[in-house]
């Protein structure tokens, strides 16, 4: 069975979510699945994803892969699976044969969030459903010192959700930057792997801090509780975009 | 009559342009009107804007200017507005009070476009009704060599819609810019005004020339021709944005 890589971009709040559910709630897995029956003689290949992002969260660089029953060139599959997938907001920027050691969640070293705040007074209209909006100015300063206390390894079980399935709460939080673009405020987050909503847990976090009602001893305090009550609210998430995951090899299957 | 004048921001994919048509096709113009009617005994003001965009064009800096039959501060007008315009995509994002004199199309000074293209194989998802889609690609040198020959003023007859009703074909374009940022290429044009559909038009023949079917010396016998037929297609709505408009003077009031 030969196997396949794709990297996948799609607009979150067309879906509930990457994980296929049931006929009457969309999904990301469930949308590509069935574009590749097309190609599959009609049997939906199960897929395989890197991070199995929430109901209304974005993604330009996710990664999933899945087995067929035939060969076919990844130029091919790419534009064949676009083409099933209209007029869907899912497009498949890459697909290439693989070894079938790869594995999308598995073979994963490193994963890329974004989240963007508009932070305005007015709400946004170009961009609703594509940033949180915070209307009191917040101090990104302030933020930034506060990222400091979460960078690193640490029990993040205050900004897990309460039903996240991981088995440990200890991760290692590579980066964590909060930069000002314009009206938005980009907040920048890297680790091996996180936990259910931790990154919208640090944002919404964040957030208090940037109004000045929470300081970076508090997010220390948080982190120390570990109690998800400790931390803020969870951010939602149409701001939030998985930008990228990397892998220590990309099974590329000949190898180049 | 207090006058006062609007910066606006807005989703031309939810509306059929800027202006008020009936109750049936829903405009800008008329959402903008009907939250003010709130504001104004109920009824709704006359508004006039710098440029009457098309259906399915943006804007991130739209100005416009309308009479109420009281007073209000500008901060109380843009939040009211905005307060009342919900859901629909369209945010005021600054109000201010101004003298009589000031129309925010006549006294216009300089108008600012942006368009979108994405240029890749596979389509948009993210942003998908914001870019146009053009799946080969783009030669950004040719397409500069190409707008060497636009800039300036000119008859821009080739150039504009067979119902544009400017009196006169001649307009002086002082910017045409094409920028690769990413996957995008971005064309920015500035003038003092433009004729209907002319930046769609410009950039549906630089995108002949990025694609190497037009060299920039056709360009410069379309634009002598003096004919819609011999210039290239007009562009999609979606990839364009009015993204700001130039006055002298604001017109300030009381002047800051």
């Amino acid at each position: 069975m030969p196997r396949y890589r794709l990297t996948v971009e799609y607009d979150g709040g067309a879906f509930n979510g990457w994980q296929r559910q049931g006929e009457d709630r969309p999904s990301v897995q469930g949308a590509i699945e069935m574009a590749a029956a097309h190609l599959n003689g009609g049997e939906p290949p199960t897929l395989h994803a890197a991070g199995r992002t929430d109901s209304g969260v974005h993604a330009s660089g996710q990664v999933a892969h899945f087995d067929m029953s035939r060969e076919i060139s990844g130029l091919g599959l790419r534009d064949a699976l676009n083409f099933h997938l209209k007029p869907q907001p899912v497009a498949i920027l890459e697909a290439a044969p693989v070894r079938e050691s790869f594995h999308a969640r598995f073979s994963a070293v490193g994963r890329h969030y974004r989240y963007r705040m508009l932070d305005r007074r007015p709400p946004p209209a170009l961009e609703a459903g594509r940033v949180w909006h915070v209307d009191r100015p917040l101090d990104v300063g302030a933020m930034t010192a506060a990222t400091r206390v979460l960078v690193g390894t640490h029990d993040f079980t205050s900004f897990r959700a309460t039903q996240c399935q991981a088995k440990s709460p200890v991760k290692t939080l590579d980066r964590l930057d909060v930069v000002r673009v314009g009206e938005e405020i980009h907040v920048f987050a890297d680790a091996r792997s996180f936990l259910h909503n931790q990154v919208r847990i640090m944002v919404g976090t964040l957030r208090l801090v940037g109004e000045g009602r929470w300081t970076p001893a508090d997010v220390e305090a948080a982190l120390a509780a570990r109690a998800r009550a400790a931390a803020g609210p969870t951010a939602p998430p149409e701001g939030l975009v998985l930008t990228g995951v990397d892998y220590e090899d990309w099974g590329d299957f000949p190898p180049p």
